[in-house]
């Protein structure tokens, strides 16, 4: 079966990966980065062709993968072509960002589908690697072989081209905050000399917990009733009090809590105690603007 | 065969659970709580004996198990009793409170384990769900069978008595952090008339995700050797920027996220921004404080 050109602009860690998957998966690839240098491992171990310039790697292939740290750069990357084919953008950024690459998609006679790969570049082309899309329900459709090639995991969230940025920030808030916990618990074991790799299959296990009570806490920010999961606010907010006991057994700097902490105190100054720890998403939404011309 | 009597002390949430799983599994299960009526369904539900004081409530079983909110409160529970059995304490404290309740015990000539219910009280007795312990090790192996009853997932850290609350409070840091996430995210969603529940999915495996890159994260944090996941503190950073527009486009506050972009900005400022994200735990360490007389 004849597999469909595609060319990747783009060739950090990530644009690496996507054009690699290709590559390997047998379509005809064609790479290019603004820098030099990037494509020579592809070019050399999966066949990759590096494009002259950015405007011959466009019109090498029928489907553009742009893969560029914000769509500033994408921009500014593809501004030397006049007309675009099927273009895909897989870069950070936010919702508006993802409307305004739209119109200047659009400007450019592209058809546009924005999305977002959620992993890391090592688990790129893998069954299980979640990639989502938003925008053209024509490009989905027609290059949905092709862009599975990326990961199994692969589905269209919808024709609004800014859902795959709301949904990537609205998942992804979840990767800081969580990483940082793993590691000031990293911080802990290692201050008293044990790995901190003998976390790992508790954390694993722990992760999994707070997975399995995510529908509840779902339900409850839908339906704005804090009743159902056995996890107050009221303790957690007791939990505060041992921070300054473990800042000092695992000399830790824990100043990062201090804001959680905040919203622990002002949900209880609120009388939320006994409601579930969901009812914080009514303090993590900010006060309604007042109307222009209110005051 | 006959099974260990057990005698539960506290019966919140998660005592209700323990007794219930305890007496459903067929011990003989005896249960006291300072302020009476949380006894109730449990005598009539599973057959629990509810003790009229707690010195007799320690006296019907060789093993208690305390359930209290604090190690303060388990004292002040089983003041009234001068010479105890085995002693099983399942509360939220610190690695220090772990060791003064384990000097408690000893006066009281009770043999000590600490524990953590890595769950919430709907998954215990269930065949996953997770408990670790530390301190004697004869009270755990004499004890195994009766502990696994309240969690497949039954183990002993060590004959260090802190060991449990150290691993609970490594291990449950990411807890608040990765809900406050998942809220924002709601928030987000929701804002969009979208619910929240449309995320679950998507963050499930997005957990998973942040699970399968532990193993990295434990590495570089036990070598200090920042250059194994392709995450790098630059890219979070690089992030922070999307954190205004985003705030604007749900309506969120997100003012719990500076610390952590403070923490972006300081490894940044010290040179670490291409190591990976990992290397955050540097910054979590707490300056080390003069040895006193140096001054």
């Amino acid at each position: 079966m004849d597999r469909t050109p595609v060319t990747v602009v783009g060739l950090g860690a990530m644009g690496r990966a996507l054009a690699r998957a290709f590559a390997a998966a047998g379509h005809p690839t064609t790479v290019w980065n603004r820098t030099p240098g990037k494509a020579s491992a592809l070019v050399e171990e999966v066949g990759a062709v590096e494009a002259a310039d950015v405007a011959a790697a466009v019109a090498a292939s029928p489907l553009v993968v742009a893969c560029l740290t914000t769509y500033e750069a994408t921009t500014a990357a593809l501004a030397p072509v006049d007309r675009l084919p099927d273009l895909v953008t897989l870069n950070s950024g936010t919702p508006a960002g993802a409307r305004r690459m739209a119109r200047w998609a659009a400007e450019r006679g592209a058809r546009f589908l924005d999305g977002a790969v959620k992993n890391v570049p090592e688990a790129v082309g893998a069954p299980g690697t979640q990639l989502y899309y938003s925008g053209d329900e024509a490009v989905f459709a027609e290059h949905r072989d092709t862009l599975r090639v990326l990961g199994g995991d692969t589905s269209l969230l919808g024709a609004e081209v800014d859902l795959a940025k709301l949904y990537e920030a609205a998942v992804g808030a979840t990767l800081l905050p969580a990483l940082l916990g793993f590691l000031e618990g990293a911080a802990l074991v290692t201050r008293r000399g044990l790995p901190a790799a003998s976390l790992v299959p508790h954390s694993v296990k722990w992760l999994e917990m707070i997975a399995s009570i995510l529908p509840v806490v779902a339900g409850e920010v839908d339906d704005a009733d804090y009743t159902r999961l056995q996890a107050s606010v009221g303790l957690f907010h007791e939990g505060v009090v041992h921070d300054g006991e473990l800042a000092e057994e695992g000399g830790l700097d824990l100043s990062w809590h201090e804001p959680m902490h905040d919203l622990l105190r002002r949900a209880v100054a609120g009388g939320r105690q006994d409601q579930s720890i969901s009812a914080l998403v009514e303090l993590l939404r900010a006060p309604v603007q007042p109307v222009r011309g209110d005051g």
